[in-house]
C-alpha cells in the first residue's frame, strides 16, 4: 500500500465519543483532517457528547449504531482512514446480555469489513482489540487468546475477522490490542469501561475506593499514548495486516495504583476479597509486551501512571458533573 | 457430574440427518435412546432424509433450522442429551455468504447454549468442531486454531461458547474437533461438506476425479467411528468442559487416496494446480494426534482407509440417485 499522509485525511472514527476516539479525534485536528465521530451514545458505553467540547464546531458528529449497516455504508464511502474503535466493553454485560454483545462485537464487525470491500477497498482501518487471561507475562503477541466471558470470545471474532478482510481481501487493516486504557474522558459512572473509573467517581463522591483482590500488577495505558499509537499504527504501511500489542508505561499492582489515587486527597480505601461471580471473569496478572510495535513505528509510551493519574483526577475535579 | 446412562435416553441431534447426526441416531437406537432429530435441509448443507431410511419410524424428525430459538426452545425442554452438529460446512460459502455462515455457526451456538442454561441447565452437550491451517503435525489440542476463512473464526466462536458456557454457568458441554470425515451418507453433489464427496461422484458418473495440490497429507475419520466418539464423549464424565481432537485411523495423501478410489473402476484422475482463490483457503496437510482422546475414554478409530472407501463407493454404487 501507499503510505497515508494524515495531513487533510478524511478520517472516521467509530465510537468516536468515546475515551479514545475523542482523543484521537483532538489529536487529527492537528493535521487539518476532516474528522467524522459515529457514536451510539448507548448509554452503557464510552460515548459522551462533553467528551469533544472544545472542538465540537471542528468535527462531525453522526449519532448511530454500527450495526445500522444501511447508514454506515453512506457515511463510509469516501473515508480514507477508519478508526474502529466502536464496542462493548463490559465483560459484565457480556455475561448477562451476551446478544448485545455479539451483534456490536461480532456482527456488526463483519458487516463495517463487508461493507468497506463492497464499496470503499482501498481504506486504511485500525482496529481496537483486547485480552483476556493471560498464561504468562509479558503478553505479546504470539500469546494464545484466552477468552474469559463473551465479550473475549467476540472480540476475538471481530479482530480474527479484520485480519482475514486483510489476508483474502486485502483490505489495509491492522488490530491494535490494548491494555488497560485511562484518562481524561473515561467513564466514571460505574467500571463498564475500566474499574479506574468507579474508583474516580467514588474518590470524588468521599466514599472508599473498593479494592478487589489488590495483588495483580497490571499495565496501564494513558489515552493520549493510547491515540499516539492508532496515529502511528495508520502511517506505518509496514503494520498492515498485522496485530500488535500496545502496553502502558507502567506496572503496578491494583494495592499500589489505590494509593497513588488515594493519598494525595486522603481518600480511604476499602480491600475486599472477589465474590464468586467476579472471580469467575477476572484476568488477574496482566502486563503488555510491545516490543513489535515499537520496532515498527517508533511509539513509546510516554505518560506514566502517576502523572496520567494526576491529570486524570485533576480532570474529573473540574468536569465530573458531566459524567455521572 | 453423574454418569450418564445412554439406555432409554431422550437425545437431540442438531444436523441430525446429515452424515454424522444420522450414523449416530443409528447407533443410538441400539441403546434403545429416544432419537430426535432436528435439521433445516438447508440445501447447502449435508442433510437428507434418505440418510436415514431403515430406521425412519423409530426415529422423531423435526425439520427446522437452529436460527429458530423459539422451535429449539421446546424441542430443548427435557433432552437429557444434545449432539450439536448443526452448521454451515463450506469454507468457500462461508467467504460468499459470510452473514450466513455467522448466524449458524455463531449466533445460533450462542442462542443454543443460552436456552440450555435457561430452561435445561443439565442437559449433556457434545458439540462438532473443525480447524484451521495447521502449524505443526500432528495437530494437538495444544495447537493455536489459526481461521484461514470466515467459516473458521465462526466455528471457533461457536467452540469457544460452549468451554465459557461450562466454565462459567456449569452447562455440561464437550468439544471435539474432528478431522476430514466421510463415509456413506455423505454430501456428494458437490464439495460442500468434504471433497471425497465429488470425487465420488465423478467417479460414479465416468467423470476423472480431480486433484488439487495431490501432496497434501490427511486423516480420515470413517463416519462410525466418529458417531463412536460422540458416544464415548457423552458418556465420559471425565471430558465435561473440554476440547478433544479426532483423528481418522490412517494418514494418507490426497495423490494416494485418490488412487486408492479410482484403480479398482479404472477411474481416470486429472491432477490439478490450485488456482489462486482456492490456495488461499486451503489448509495444506493436517493430521490429528488424539492420544488424549484415547486416554479419556479408550476410544479408537477403528476403520482403515481402504476398508472405509471401499464401504463407501459400495454405498453409493447402490444409492447414488439419492444424493445427486
Amino acid at each position: 500500500m501507499s503510505e497515508i499522509s494524515l495531513s487533510g485525511a478524511k478520517v472516521l472514527i467509530s465510537g468516536g465519543l468515546g475515551l479514545i476516539g475523542s482523543a484521537l479525534a483532538r489529536r487529527l485536528l492537528d493535521f487539518d483532517c476532516d474528522v467524522l465521530l459515529i457514536d451510539s451514545l448507548n448509554e452503557n458505553f464510552g460515548g459522551n457528547l462533553f467528551n469533544i467540547e472544545g472542538i465540537r464546531d471542528r468535527v462531525r458528529v453522526n449519532i448511530s449504531d454500527i450495526r445500522d449497516l444501511h447508514g454506515l455504508r453512506d457515511l463510509l464511502r469516501d473515508c480514507e482512514l477508519l478508526f474502529n474503535l466502536a464496542g462493548q466493553t463490559s465483560h459484565m454485560d457480556s455475561m448477562s446480555a451476551p446478544f448485545e454483545d455479539l451483534e456490536i462485537n461480532c456482527v456488526a464487525q463483519l458487516s463495517l469489513l463487508e461493507a468497506c470491500r463492497q464499496i470503499n477497498p482501498r481504506v486504511r482501518i485500525v482496529f481496537a482489540q483486547v485480552y483476556g487471561r493471560p498464561q504468562y507475562l509479558p503478553v505479546d503477541e504470539k500469546h494464545p487468546v484466552q477468552p474469559v466471558d463473551v465479550n473475549g470470545i467476540n472480540k476475538i471474532a471481530g479482530e480474527s475477522y479484520h485480519i482475514l478482510y486483510h489476508d483474502k481481501h486485502r483490505i489495509h487493516s491492522t488490530v491494535l490490542r490494548l491494555t488497560n486504557t485511562y484518562g481524561p474522558h473515561m467513564r466514571i459512572k460505574d467500571a463498564r469501561q475500566i474499574f479506574m473509573g468507579i474508583w474516580v467517581r467514588n474518590l470524588l463522591e468521599g466514599r472508599p475506593i473498593e479494592v478487589w483482590g489488590g495483588q495483580q500488577r497490571r499495565d496501564f495505558l494513558y489515552v493520549d499514548d493510547a491515540a499516539e499509537a492508532f496515529i502511528a499504527a495508520a502511517t506505518t504501511p509496514a503494520t498492515v495486516g498485522k496485530t500488535f500489542n500496545i502496553g502502558g508505561a507502567d506496572v503496578i499492582s491494583l494495592a499500589d495504583l489505590a494509593a497513588l489515587m488515594a493519598t494525595p486527597s486522603n481518600g480511604a480505601i476499602e480491600r475486599k476479597e472477589f465474590p464468586f461471580e467476579r472471580k469467575l471473569i477476572d484476568i488477574g496478572d496482566y502486563f503488555t509486551d510491545d516490543s513489535a510495535f515499537r520496532t515498527a513505528t517508533g511509539w513509546r509510551p510516554r505518560v506514566g501512571i502517576k502523572e496520567g493519574v494526576d491529570r486524570t483526577l485533576a480532570f474529573y475535579r473540574a468536569n465530573a458533573r458531566h459524567y455521572v
